[in-house]
């Protein structure tokens, strides 16, 4: 049988490790698809560095369009990131028939329904398993063998930099400055880390995952985002005493025909899985109407394993044009002309349980008055910590108030009201709480 | 598009769940498949009973040829259980050139080799998601994103009865008996509970998963299955002390041309995720050589989850015919003719670490003599535990030994000896110990 003929764009640190997986693994690949699955051009504009792989010299080009014009090429490899020249290289591609297989989150969140639906009109495949969770299969399993379920929830642990800041903060009592420090001295974070700790990565993956869950269009910029970079030491020792681990979680609901989409720091229970999420791990987890709660947990990035995906999605591709089929999947597992807008719920709409920490001078009625304008903003008391202050001390004391459930505009109106009074010394920290990760 | 016509032999708990799943969520099928799926013929033995579901009486029928003999129905569910008929209706079946979903793992497992070779030569499929884990969409994920590694070890925790009683006798410090009879009166054990409680179902599914792992041919003889019925309150109380909890697990290792392949009672440290994963759940944990080690969890059984899983089979094939496609993958994810049989590593040759439990009076010379016995066959000890006395007191005394990692032929030949001395009151239990989830 003929080999199918791949091209990649892009030939940096992934590019090389599905390099490598193709070589290294060749025998395995071919005993599982029936022939061979074979680079034959690899397009980048440096084409001299030394990626620790070896390719034929003929197989690289500073020519995309050698890419695009071979008509043996059936596969396209986009490994480029970011918006452009990437979104047009794609649309070329798919204009040329070419399936396509990417790792690009920033480009499918943002510009997902328009290559979408040119690869619906050239009657091509999108596959995308590398750009959530690594080599975790989990949006295979969402499209695939789970597809029968309509999806109520899933929340992820989805960023290695932010997972590992965290993780140390926990360990070491630390504060978010230095860990982050130690994770860029290790390499776990970039020089410019800001796309990583605000939040923005975890958001890209929650707008693919929320789209493949629910069968929406999602605007991207309707996703609330809030990032780690406010989390104090101070909040994980607290965090902690209530029984639970902040950590950066991406949160996708569907209800009552609006959809919630927000990732921001939250605190999880000890006893649940996700809270001994660790490191560079990734998890998510979702809830089907049938299968009930699944979850999946590996490493969510790094070469070896985002190289699994991507060649995950070619031997699916070589599969299906082994056995004479065309297009057999749209991209979010929909078919295309099924994807409906459902409306995002607002922020202020949303209903979470809350851990408020006040930092307010040690003086009568304090609390009174704190508990009065929680109160007139219909939020209750679950339980409540306050420091032992020595007499005299006239530094802020912490009050740490976790609520029941309660709206989040509630919430804000609450903490506007408060962080005007004269004894409260800094705007008052909080953290959503998720208790029931189903 | 005509629908895709499904024939069911097997109209129990599970076939109910499968109607019932293909009629409330017929909606969000259409919109991934592009047709319906639609159940044309339910054939068993009892057609008269309430199943809590509602079908169209002109589908039911005693006579199973009304399924193999219409040429409308392209695939078969097999849920009649067992070995037969359950054997003969599914060759039946692909002679009549229908694919197979089938939730059937003691078929697999002891006919498995067969059944492919028969659908190898029909060129159906025969998938079986459901016969492992329940709704957890494990199986196609080794058959399909994952299939690029070549697997070094899967370990799963898989039979919800076992899982659900060690749970309550790690929790309550309650013995193996009383826990069994809890777990009846609540309906997670069999009244009959052999198969469950002595490995034999997590050892049908460990076949199913070293196949698919490691592509070979495993004759189910050849896995070391053992339950949990000999496990004592003592056993988990002493595996805490030493920050471990047991488990039923199955372990499946590809090392040096052998296959490891065995069932039994294991310690996991409690900081792994595996040991967190409590009462009906199950987990299966397999390693890749590039996507590194992952974890998937859910409902191991039941029969929304198991439903789950059959109707996600029926999605994947009616993709594949929407699209075209006739046979995409064969049923090992390795094409038919690249099975290996690879041996299975002889019990006596693994190597582990082991808890001893020995019984023996309180005198002079006994731990001399055990340690003496221990290193005449090459097993150095890592730790120990020896339970204080009264002075004067002759019951015998618990002495628990942690081995390092030692043969478990030699082990088998110390503890022989051992128990052949006059101070040991009842037979040495030992309990193996996996330190290296990966």
């Amino acid at each position: 049988m003929n080999d199918i003929k791949v091209g990649l764009i892009g030939f940096g640190n992934i590019g090389a490790g599905v390099v490598k997986l193709l070589q290294e693994n060749a025998d395995v690949i071919r005993n599982k698809v029936g022939c061979g699955i074979v680079l034959k051009r690899i397009a980048d504009l440096d084409i001299t560095s030394d990626r620790g792989v070896t390719v034929d010299s003929g197989c690289l080009t500073t020519d995309v369009n050698a890419i695009f014009d071979d008509p043996e090429i059936s596969v396209v490899i986009e490994l480029v990131g970011g918006y452009e020249p990437a979104k047009s290289f794609v649309l070329k591609a798919i204009a040329k028939g070419k399936h396509i297989v990417t790792a690009n989150k920033a480009l499918l969140a943002l510009h997902g329904q328009e290559i979408f639906a040119a690869a619906g009109r050239n009657n091509v495949e999108v596959q995308f398993e590398a750009s959530v969770g690594g080599g975790i299969p989990v949006l295979s399993a969402i499209k695939g063998n789970m597809a029968a379920n309509n999806f109520g929830s899933v929340f992820g642990i989805m960023n290695g930099t932010c997972n590992y800041i965290l993780t140390r903060m926990t360990q070491e009592g630390a504060d978010f400055a230095d860990m982050l420090k130690v994770a860029q001295e290790l390499g776990y974070a970039e020089p410019d880390p800001t796309f990583d700790i605000e939040g923005v990565d975890t958001a890209h993956k929650l707008a693919i995952l929320v789209s493949l869950c629910f069968g929406t269009r999602i605007d991207f910029k309707d996703i609330y985002t809030e990032g780690i970079s406010a989390i104090s030491g101070l909040d994980v020792k607290f965090a902690r005493d209530f029984g639970y681990r902040i950590k950066l979680l991406a949160i996708g609901k569907l209800t009552n025909d609006q959809v919630e989409a927000r990732v921001h720091p939250t605190m999880i229970p000890l006893h649940n899985p996700m809270a001994d999420v660790n490191g560079v791990f990734n998890a998510i987890r979702l809830t089907g109407d049938f299968v009930g709660p699944v979850m999946f947990y590996g490493r969510g990035a790094g070469q070896n394993p985002t190289a699994s995906a991507i060649v995950g999605d070619l031997i699916g591709l070589s599969r299906s044009m082994m056995a004479g089929a065309g297009r057999r999947m749209a991209p979010l597992g929909f078919l295309d002309s099924e994807i409906k807008t459902i409306p995002v719920k607002p922020m202020a709409d949303i209903v979470s349980k809350y851990m408020l920490r006040f930092s307010a001078l040690d003086k009568p009625g304090v609390l009174a008055s704190i508990a009065g304008a929680l109160g007139n903003n219909a939020i209750s008391i679950e339980s409540m910590v306050q420091t032992a202050h020595q007499a005299g001390d006239e530094t802020p004391v912490p009050i740490v108030i976790m609520t029941h459930e309660a709206r989040e505009g509630s919430v804000q109106a609450a903490l506007a009201e408060i962080d005007g009074y004269g004894f409260i010394c800094q705007k008052t920290s909080f953290i959503r709480i998720e208790d029931n990760l189903e």
